[in-house]
């Protein structure tokens, strides 16, 4: 819903003319970084890397990056998702999983006991927001490894890390802060220098020696991430991060009241700020497509859920407005009644 | 000089709009394909793979893919690019340098006889012109081997692969045809079925399978390549590819008679169509910082040589004018008379 929202200032011809390299790309790769640094209270022992490639090439690039220094990387499977991250990066490293959330279909987050059995010298990998399975973090469980990973794609700057207890942080630009093709890392240097001897394209130790002029930036994308990071400054991430908060706790709200529909997450801790994953409570493939068509020619477009869970979806993200969940919220009474009175 | 210059159409709005997954941005790679295959007269038995990433993500997903099937890369190293390439492979495969340019500062191309000693089951690499270097292949040199890898990065259009001797064309979309941040490759098709064991977000056959949708494709710059295909296609290839030549042989002509300064590439056959490469026939490295200073002064910017090579450059890629041309030249001219005057 809100996904395509985000679409700020920057003109068309300015967004083109900075794709070429210069005293101007340098500064907006500067700014980004300053921004980053500011918005996310980043500690000085943390460098912000600035990358081409989403979510994926990351995925790829943190096991090509670090395979030499650990012997395992094993992930909290907590969506299609971390499953995706586990396998790119079985490329490079030894992976295994430490839950699998797919045998509940990704409908619960696991305990602190259920993920216990980590390997102490290994990486462990989780994501603080599944935009699939609509299950957040509320705070992350503690892993004692030596390496811990923790994509945070969808609720970056909405929520700060925990620096703490966090040594990768991984965020593709595409949900809160830009478009699809490139990524911010927060990565603890000291582990960026024990990285230095495997370099390439792939390595994130060459991306930090070349302060992220390894090759030809996609400065194109970089216009938009810092036209989207001015527009978080300017607006406030508290204030952005309770508009997402608004929408889906309208639409959470309904859902718990509706005879209908139902929240796919029933634990409360566990419900995502993002991403309301829902269902029908009791109907078949034809009724959920019914629904679709007819919220599609209302113009509410995106609400079909991921093939890895079914049912629908609602993506609250920093371009999010209330009308938007509140005209969601208004459909689906409405769907509520036609589903009661045997319509749909 | 002319790299900045293909600013086309496309309005701000809806290069952002088209930024998320849509019936409109499938529809959008479908006519970059259509466009590629129609102004490249591709063969039916060739794939266009429109994938993310620049050159040097192409160099590692071709050596990624193919380390199975083959047991060796060689490159023909004819400047900057092919070494960089040599490098990036090299993490995946073993690879060898057929022939080393960098003992003559890049300025020639290799004879038949140079090349014959590769190895008739391994990969051959070259590049068909040379950015950094300022040389060209009129017709690519006979390589017998399993698979021939052609980088057609900075001549791709305003020159067509000859089909018959190569099974994989890189074009990173930078130079002739977008921003940096995507390539168009065309790939053998057998040569994927034959690579389909080797998967991942780096596997070409993996790109190929998903049909380019492997994972969130970067959309802002597909909109930009489409746009730039649209012009090559109604300004015509052919117009395009003529005014480049007029650009560079203005400029040949100017060099080979002037009295200060000197085209690197004294070989007719091997002098590049796009990256003009020269230098002061006698002069300290001060002259040259004169010359572009007061080069930058007038608005000419870009004319550095690369660092590899040193000297001057200017290209002319798509966006080129001729009268940007007739400019360089008479700025050369005055630059001329001021040195024999002995003023710079």
């Amino acid at each position: 819903l809100a996904e395509q929202m985000i679409r700020v200032g920057a003109s068309g011809a300015s967004v083109l003319e900075l794709a070429d390299r210069s005293l101007e790309g340098a500064a907006m790769l500067a700014e980004i970084e300053r921004l980053a640094r500011v918005l996310l209270a980043v500690p000085d022992d943390f460098s912000v890397l600035i990358v081409p490639g989403g979510g994926t090439h990351q995925f790829v690039s943190i096991a090509y990056s670090f395979r030499r220094l650990f012997a395992c990387m094993q992930f909290v499977e907590t969506d299609y998702w971390t499953t995706r991250a586990r396998v790119e990066a079985s490329v490079f490293m030894k992976t295994d999983t430490l839950f699998d959330g797919a045998e509940s279909g990704f409908r619960h987050l696991p305990s602190q006991a259920q993920i216990q059995r980590h390997n102490p010298v290994g990486v462990t990998f989780l994501t603080s927001n599944n935009t699939t399975a609509g299950t957040q973090w509320t705070r992350l469980p503690m892993l004692r490894t030596e390496c811990r990973v923790v994509d945070m794609s969808s609720d970056i700057f909405a929520t700060v890390p925990e620096y703490d207890s966090v040594d990768v942080v991984l965020a593709c630009a595409q949900k809160h802060f830009g478009v699809a093709g490139m990524s911010l890392l927060l990565v603890r240097t000291s582990l960026l220098e024990r990285a230095r001897s495997v370099t390439g394209y792939l390595s994130l130790a060459s991306w930090h020696n070349a302060k992220g002029r390894y090759n030809t930036f996609p400065m194109t994308l970089a216009a938009v991430v810092l036209e989207c990071l001015r527009f978080i400054e300017a607006t406030g991430v508290r204030e952005l991060r309770e508009r997402c908060e608004r929408c889906s706790n309208r639409l959470y709200l309904f859902l718990d009241d509706s005879a209908a529909f139902s929240a796919r997450i029933t634990d409360r801790d566990a419900r995502s700020r993002h991403n309301v994953t829902f269902e029908l409570r009791d109907a078949d493939e034809r009724a959920y497509d019914r629904v679709l068509d007819i919220a599609a020619a209302r113009g509410l477009k995106g609400l079909k859920g991921h093939p890895s869970v079914g049912g629908f979806r609602a993506s609250f993200y920093f371009g999010a407005q209330e009308r938007d969940a509140i005209e969601l919220v208004n459909f689906l009474s409405e769907m509520d009644r036609e589903v009661l009175h045997g319509n749909i």
